[in-house]
């Protein structure tokens, strides 16, 4: 009879069986205990199987460095990452990250249950458990064309699939203490798991119903008594510290010994050359240290608390019976990753993941774009009237501003005003090919002469373009379709700049490196015709989230956020 | 279209429709955020609802008094309070809890899974929420005769049933370390749920393969330096104070602000006389303050730190969406219990369960005890030499010394001797009828001129008696068949005292004042007979179970616990 995997196991832990690989003379994180102190971890396949002296067929020597639970992220869109899961991995993995709780809420926005499929067969084979909350708001408004819709009846389906832990980030909380019977009914199907919320600014007693509905962590806190209220009333505080949206600093000070528990570090979003050049929990954790945060409690929020939060039961500690994800670490400043070990195995060393570890399944690609034909005609405005709606951006934020302005007009046509900064945006539907088309004015790009769009736009992902000609902005619409989704910049009739991203339409099929780096090349250029916003492309992406007030644009038309409703683009 | 429970809740929270209780001016005891602070607790049908300004139909004013929730008990044999848990609950909820993780153990080795099932059914429709680990370890044994045998496949036709959780303690540890195949198929049955642990002692390789095998919570440490290592390895501690085995003044030290998450408090076993006269976890939570545990730490033990490790999502604070399980607290100092909610209904007030809370359903007794003819020729011993092994009972503790003595023989029979108190001590078997005695010799009992004897006698409770004759010893084996199961004590061929404890030879029917005054009354006659001992009817019911060392006596004979086999009771 074969000795099951157990069975090795225990025998393993009482020393009846020589362990994989001891790891000695470390100085161990114990995020049980709250203590750190010297000792030796032996390994027996995946598993952690006993702390103290062993013989081991392959012995580390650590002294002198740290070792800690690998780092899991509370919460993570790794779309916004622009790669595939794969790339994704080769950029946090060495970072010291090995588990993640994903919500495919932007592809599942795009490709519906396929999309959430698609993101769980693309991790496999990667050292980077990717767990799911199941996206609760597909689409998040009726106020734009998403190419999916999922319903109670579907996430259901999903629910008690392996690795999704439950429902993912309820940004729709009107409808939930509204009592929309479709939001309550997603919401029983999670009933006993864990449920994101996702409530910015949500307080008082329509917190208190948002809780009561069963809604038990939020990330979306930007305030401190905010997220006081919030831990009070019993939802666990997930920091975030994205690439746009930081909340650390403010954050920091709300953690105390008493609460530490339930506070998590989660980055959300963050982009291609952020996690390659700042990194990922690494970075979170090093500036938590730095804003006053004990290395220990800071370590607990980015490992234990996220595994107790989330039901995940062998991961997130170091003691027997946990999954051998670990991180070698240099000091408890800096948060320089020496190596990882994910599943007992060596997949990082030096920021680098090792060479033949992933073994990744191809992907099959399929074009999500459908866009009825985009010609410089379809994005003329009528003027109707001499008072245009504008959309205001104001940098660094997501929140815009409403203002009215007068509008250039020539041949009964409103236009562009680049010298006033007034450009035109275009949202164009790009799901089902219906011809939709949603036409406004924005203030805050500064670009002259040309025209920048992209598919990724939350949260319908239709193709946004802003620019101040019709010519290049079709050009800009056309190129991104002709791609099957991406990221592009148009002048004078040409491209140029791009950067294809063909998984629909948010992920690129090539390495984070070239992603990273062209992203960056394509801000440089936008700089150079005269954008002065840092990531124009964050921007974009938020031009048609009818969710985040004052006004945005969508393929339905411009939406006053306030009144929930599309309004007319001229008048007061 | 009728309004949901949920949907009348959320509206409630949002202050759109009124509250139906509303708790005001209370100090809050928050154990999510380790707070305390002024607030008023909105409550609708058996849910929390908010905190802060409600209108409600009632309000109570709390002024000068703390509010904190119910609370829990991590681990719990109601058997050992001998009455039904109707009674048990009269006792418990007045004293403030509301929730007890049960491990119905004992009932289980009587009756099997008819056991379990009534205990669940006897838990029904009384203010107090009775989850239940199931019995890992039925028989304990092979060298005691028990009522019933679980194997893997019986516990995994009950792990998905309404209110169990999980696996109760596993008391094989031997088992498990070495892998027994159904010992290991049994914690299979449990994977991904709690499995308590019982690992008396154990510590280094062992306890890592223990916990290796995912055994993730030990309520049997006695020692600090034995409960850091287990905490340090991933154990949950339950520090435990029951009537008998006292552990909370040596592991109170081991509570710090970075580790008190980990650990919870439990009763294991008290007595009904005790939990009338000191109380429950009031009582333990007093002691543990007066030991120097903070308040709000001492709470959170035995509230949400119980709650997050046996996975209940609902109950363990006071926040929107938790069950109204609420404790009024005169102060955090003497612990006395003002009043107590359960489910949003005033359960108990000043130390007394409010009439007409409770509404119990029938129950339907039938005779477990079935034994061969008892008559004073079948404690007859043979003397096969002059020396004896004889079991010496340590006052206050469970363990036994193993002693050999010079034996009285008369006759050819070896003879209490009851001026050096040396007794007889005779395990008849009381579950199949088989016959089986097992005999021996204890001192430490101290009885002259009589017998006492139990039903309850762990794990197998089969009929424990001791005495110095064997016509009293008859009598009160007799008797204890007679009723079905209680304790008994004969003097002089007559009855001098019983308490009859006729559910699976247990607990009684009988309310729990009668119980345990019953119990002192028994006492109280056992010391007029020269019985030293502070409670024999502990050291009764632990005289037979062969897992506790030295010497032990069962249906099967003398047990030598170091050797793990029965013995010859003469020679040394």
């Amino acid at each position: 009879m074969k000795m099951s995997d157990l069975e090795e196991k225990i025998e393993a832990a009482r020393g009846g069986r020589r362990a994989h690989l001891l790891l000695k003379n470390a100085t161990l994180i114990n995020v049980l205990s709250g203590e750190i102190y010297p000792a030796d971890v032996a390994i027996y396949g995946d598993t952690i199987v006993g702390i103290g002296s062993y013989e081991a067929e392959r012995e580390m020597n650590l002294r002198g460095k740290f070792l800690c639970p690998g780092f899991i992220d509370a919460h993570v869109h790794i779309e916004s990452s622009m790669v595939i899961p794969f790339e994704y991995a080769k950029a946090v993995v060495p970072r010291g990250t090995t588990s993640v709780i994903s919500d495919p809420h932007e592809i599942a926005n795009v490709m519906g249950i396929e999309g959430i499929t698609l993101m769980g067969e693309m991790a496999e084979g990667i050292p980077l458990d990717t767990y799911i909350m199941l996206p609760s708001c597909v689409p998040a408004t009726e106020m734009a064309t998403s190419g999916a819709c999922l319903d109670a009846r579907d996430l259901k389906g999903l629910m008690d699939k392996e690795l999704v832990l439950g429902l993912g980030e309820v940004m729709n909380f009107t409808g939930v203490i509204r009592c929309m019977p479709d939001m309550l009914r997603k919401i029983e199907t999670a009933s006993g798991k864990p449920i994101d919320g996702h409530g910015p600014g949500l307080m008082g007693k329509d917190l208190a119903a948002y809780i009561t509905a069963g809604i038990r962590s939020d990330h979306e806190c930007t305030k401190l008594e905010e997220a006081r209220e919030k831990l009070r009333n019993g939802m666990a505080i997930l920091i975030r510290e994205g690439s746009m949206a930081k909340n650390l600093e403010d954050l920091v000070p709300l953690v105390t010994s008493e609460n530490a528990r339930r506070c998590l570090l989660a980055s959300d979003d963050r982009h291609p050359d952020d996690l390659m050049e700042e990194g990922h929990l690494d970075f979170i954790l090093r500036k938590s240290v730095r804003l006053g945060l004990r290395p220990i409690t800071a370590i607990q929020m980015a490992t234990i608390n996220v595994a107790e939060i989330y039901g995940l039961t062998n991961v997130g500690a170091i003691a027997p019976g946990f999954r051998a994800d670990l991180v070698v670490l240099d000091d408890l400043e800096s948060f320089v990753i020496n190596t990882v070990f994910k599943d007992g195995r060596l997949v990082a060393k030096e920021g680098k993941i090792m060479p033949g570890i992933m073994s990744p399944r191809g992907i099959e690609m399929r074009n999500t774009v459908r866009v009825k034909s985009i010609s410089p005609e379809v994005t003329v405005i009528r003027a109707e009237g001499r008072l245009a709606k504008i959309i205001e951006i104001i940098p660094g934020q997501l929140f815009t501003r409403a203002i009215v302005e007068p509008i250039a007009v020539r041949d009964g046509k409103a236009e562009a005003d680049p010298e006033r900064d007034i450009l035109k945006a275009a949202v164009f539907e790009r799901h089902t090919a219906s011809g939709n088309i949603g036409l406004g004015f924005v203030r805050g790009f500064g670009l002259k002469g040309g025209a920048m769009g992209s598919s990724v736009a939350h949260d319908a992902h239709n193709i946004v373009v802003v620019g101040d000609n019709d010519i290049d902005m079709a050009m800009a619409a056309g190129q991104i379709a002709e791609m099957g989704g991406g990221l592009v910049i148009a002048q004078d009739g040409k491209i140029l700049g791009s950067l294809a991203l063909p998984i629909a339409g948010l992920m690129s099929d090539k390495g984070i490196e070239h992603v990273g780096k062209q992203l960056k090349l394509m801000r440089n250029i936008g700089r150079d015709m005269g954008c002065g916003l840092e990531d124009p492309f964050m921007a974009l992406a938020f031009l048609s989230l009818p969710v985040i007030p004052e006004l945005r644009v969508t393929d339905r038309g411009l939406v006053d956020v306030g009144q929930f409703r599309v309004v007319p683009l001229f008048g007061e």
